[in-house]
């Protein structure tokens, strides 16, 4: 009998000797992070909520009740219970059963009406019914990602059901090593931007973190640098990822390509981005004559191996390892990730991206936590000189140079990165058509802004607390606005969005790298009466930065010939900052300053040399830590 | 056509412009890090000594010549005619020939008049035969090791041959990398004395440097980490062993068991010491009862992967690294190891174990250089403290305790460790006893210093310059003087030994943890008159350092059926300190103060806590230097 196998005999002694004697457990099994405990008896659960909780408590696990199958009513006649217990306001749209786990997925547009106070229509269900019930909300806007991975999800239900189990086995393995350290292998993102990639390791265990690509460098082979996959991929435990942009996920499915075959752990919301964003990685790939490095099937792996993670979570991601997730306030489902490692032996929280202040989306990036020895830090605005405009100036800027074109009947038009920039935009345009400080126009959002903005709307708990509340009330969801039109028709609407009235583009690629802006350029570009109006990082060497810089002659793909043709720009170039995801150098020091507990060392990566230099000695002087500036490819030992 | 074979075709081109136009080139192959040049004139090249040293500058590449089959006499007619050309007094004691590589070995007593002035009685040899000569000593103490490594070799010839041409095309492989760095990760003696191991690497290569064993932990698991041998022993391009000692040796063969198959570079006599050693940790394994983590077939492998370099050679070991070892003062053979990576890019230097004064068997270690930015220096006695005796105050000591002893008919007992402590303190004695400092008695030499001894005067070459001109002249070789006994005859002579006149005996184990030490103890332990005397480190938790600290209640193993006794200890205990094989604190201060030129950065390793602690910021004030005190499992990028 293997460890694990007799740790669950011993917990369901455990667990049968906790419970009232006439409550039944039939068998006990792990499905990744999570200890699952089958019973005859799911309504007596259900009629007890704090059983479950006071378990949990003792047994210091994450615990899942599951009906044994023949305690279940029949689909047909649970469906008609089900209904009649949850409010007809919770909007219901869609039921669908497992069998093999007893589970009822219950799509709706208001969840929190389907769970109730305390979770009290959630117990009603299973008391009725006997299955166990999960709520996941019906998009607001439709999206094709989410239903796409919904429905990929369901499919793959039973290998899913494998890789948790035997996820759960590895997570719950026996402690082979006496030895105790702590180490930290940068593989990139040290002194540049690009190709955000931990391993934290212990004699025990090796997790990934982030595993992202760098444009124009060649980034495949870091992750053939021993520190990185060691013996093979598989001799990786389990990978966390921060958030979805690709600079820190567009590898991940190459690890299913070397052989790796265990959890990603990551955010509900980051899941379907990086799906969004790795596929799109593809697309642009293909469309530009590069061959990728991985293909669509190694996307949909790396989807079957997420295993989502809440805020504020704690979990066990291997037998010396709890992993808690923080809303890092950069992008939608970022999170910083900390790593309590031994039984309180070590602390370490790598902070991913942040923004500091709160935006109109997210609230501002967690810094409080139980103990933290060593902080990893982004410093991509970590420069001495690295401070951005308040948001409030940038914002009322932006509305002045949108209503300087409108009076002169010229169009805005805004190059903008999908996830994230064009959601806070969408919020300010929204709110100034309101109060009246821009006149109402159409607003069209281009590329994948707007299926990027229906993801944020499925997920309204990752948002800022107040945008979250509007949310949950249709009539004043902001993406719902009437000015917001998607562009879906392609060209000729592009032409007649063109030819007609003034009005303001959101377009991707943000740094006019391709994608549907080079349309808009073309249609409006020439236009004087116009305006360009640049709201996020142009980086060296990007046609957006070029343009940025003064140049007027842009090469425009012609004709279905590939002739390339030049276009002379005419209309205004104008750049609005402060809109930023990433905390400026202020940011990143009030983190610090304010963080609790204070960590006694912080590793500045994610930022070019200067930036990660001057915040590191910044630092060290200011908060006396100490502060390094890691290289790629080192490794460093704690403890 | 492989680069490897374009670049063969090129050579061979540029060999042909070069030479006289008369003289034939057949073939052009790699062997290990030398170029061979097959020809159909042997002979030529043999009359033109300048020819071969011309053109291995030209090329840059250390250069065999050999004659084509068809060129070389017969062995019958060639070996009358090399007996003429070679003088007699050069006692040669075998002739070899190699027909597939027209070699002749010639072992000969005196190996340098077989050599001749400049090599002229090589070139004669080749000139009258057309087969390569090539020369090795006839030990003057005969030696089984050394003669079970030549016939092994000889016996493996065809296997080693193809090892050493995939080598050598290994070595000229293509570069594949553009990235510039070099990194050391320590795997092993940092913060502790045990299991010497680094790897050094750069985009191109990773070269394991040492690779030993720490009693009494768990030291097989460190080669596992991921930066030991990444995705698999085969990831290792070469491994470089500094000496022969268990803490830097033990576990090189288990790498053949893990699938390595590359080379090993380290001295001729490291590699006779290794073999030795290791053979005799698999015996002391099997005697305590312990299953060794390899068997004696890969301390074969570890044997004819071995590709034996001289010191001062500048040797191509990869495309990006060339290595070059100099004389370390440690023990035979021990080498400080010097890498140039790319071409001027960056300089490492181990220290692997030094002395830096001259002792009586070896000139201090070399610590000059064409230039060095690394240095990795042990630091055995390099705390606060450290500082040892002179030498020549611990041997007027150890005469005194001789005389002291004799004159009350007492015996005087030396544990000592096989491999250096042993033949300088024989080289004392043999002093003492010439000059009449201590009367003529016998010196009985039991365990494994006879044999190591013996190996000793194989290579004269690596002992100190005084002592090597002795041993070129039979009659003053030290190791040869009467009062020296090799205990041969077990037990029985051990007896009659001890029941016997006043006398010394060496014997291993060192530090009193087994081996024939056992035996003396039980003959003479119980005599008051006589003396244990220390001249070596006793570790913390061995018999010797308990008997040190005035235990006299010795576990004896009794009888054959395994009765445990207990003896108590009558005879005087002493310690003689001064004759270690390191460096002392000011030794090792010396070293660096002198190097040339001096380094940026110092790594502090092989030495316990508080010694590295102190020698790096000892170093640190004193010099201004970077220095570090690295843990295990770290990994340091420079450039």
């Amino acid at each position: 009998m293997s460890s694990v196998d007799t740790q669950l005999e011993e917990l369901k002694s455990e667990i049968m000797a906790e419970l009232p004697s006439d409550i039944s457990v039939s068998d006990v099994t792990y499905e990744g992070p999570e200890l699952v405990v089958y019973t005859r008896d799911p309504k007596r659960f259900a009629k007890n909520g704090d059983l479950v909780r006071d378990l949990a408590g003792k047994l210091r696990k994450r615990i899942t009740i599951r009906p044994d199958p023949e305690e279940l009513a029949s689909p047909a006649r649970a469906q008609d219970q089900i209904h009649d217990v949850i409010p007809d306001e919770a909007g219901v749209t869609d039921l669908d059963f497992h069998h093999d786990t007893g589970e009822v997925v219950i799509e709706a547009e208001k969840p929190g009406i389907v769970i109730g106070r305390g979770g009290e229509t959630l117990r009603e269900i299973t008391q009725q019914v006997g299955w166990t019930p999960e709520v996941v909300r019906t998009p607001p806007i439709e999206s094709s990602t989410v239903s796409n991975v919904r429905n990929f999800l369901k499919q793959e239900r039973d290998e899913r059901r494998d890789i948790l189990e035997r996820v759960g086995r590895q997570i719950h393995r026996e402690e082979l090593s006496d030895d105790e350290w702590v180490r930290i292998s940068t593989l990139g993102c040290c002194r540049e931007v690009g190709r955000a990639s931990f391993v934290l390791s212990t004699p025990e265990t090796r997790i990934l973190i982030d595993c992202g690509d760098k444009p124009g460098s060649d980034d495949v082979p870091y992750l053939q640098a021993p520190e990185a996959l060691g013996s093979g991929a598989s001799s990786v435990d389990a990978v966390v990822l921060t958030h979805a942009h690709l600079d820190h996920s567009a590898l991940l499915p190459l690890l299913f390509k070397y052989g790796y075959d265990g959890p990603i752990y990551t955010t509900e919301p980051t899941r379907d981005l990086m799906g969004l964003l790795q596929l799109d990685y593809l697309d642009v790939a293909a469309k530009e004559g590069r061959t990728p490095p991985y293909d669509s099937s190694m996307v949909r792996e790396t989807i079957k191996h997420t295993i989502p993670l809440e805020y504020g979570d704690v979990t066990d991601i291997a037998p010396d390892v709890k992993l808690t997730f923080h809303n890092a306030g950069h992008i939608l489902g970022s999170a910083v990730t900390h790593f309590h490692i031994g039984d309180g032996l070590y602390n370490v929280a790598f902070s991913g991206d942040i923004h500091y202040e709160d935006t109109r989306l997210f609230n501002g990036a967690v810094n409080d936590f139980p103990r933290v020895e060593t902080l990893v830090l982004e410093s991509t605005y970590g420069g001495r000189d690295d401070y951005q405009t308040d948001q409030e100036d940038s914002e009322r800027e932006l509305i002045e140079v949108i209503n300087e074109t409108y009076d002169r009947d010229g169009k805005v038009v805004i190059p903008a990165f999908a996830v994230g920039r064009s959601q806070e935009i969408m919020l300010v345009l929204e709110e100034a058509m309101r109060t009246g400080e821009i006149p109402q126009m159409p607003v069209h959002l281009d590329g994948m802004i707007w299926e990027a903005t229906a993801i944020h709307t499925t997920y309204p708990e990752y948002l800022r607390d107040n945008l979250r509340d509007r949310i949950f009330h249709d009539d004043e969801n902001p993406f719902l606005a009437e000015e917001f039109n998607h562009i879906d028709a392609g060209e000729e609407e592009r032409q007649a969005v063109s030819d007609g009235e003034p009005c303001i583009v959101l377009s991707t690629s943000g740094m006019i790298t391709g994608g549907p802006i080079m349309s808009w350029l073309q249609h409006i570009g020439t236009d004087p009466d116009s305006r360009l109006v640049f709201v996020g990082y142009q980086a060296q060497g990007t046609l957006g930065r070029r343009i940025q810089d003064g140049w007027d002659e842009i090469p425009i793909n012609g004709d279905q010939l590939g002739r390339s043709e030049t276009l002379t720009l005419e209309m205004d170039v104008t750049t609005v900052s402060g809109f930023s995801g990433h905390a400026d150098r202020q940011g990143l020091e009030n983190f610090v300053k304010t963080m609790n507990p204070r960590p006694e060392k912080i590793l500045c990566v994610h930022g070019d040399e200067q930036s990660v230099q001057d915040l590191s000695s910044g630092l060290y002087h200011d908060y006396n830590l100490r502060t390094f500036a890691p290289k790629n490819l080192e490794t460093f030992r704690f403890l």
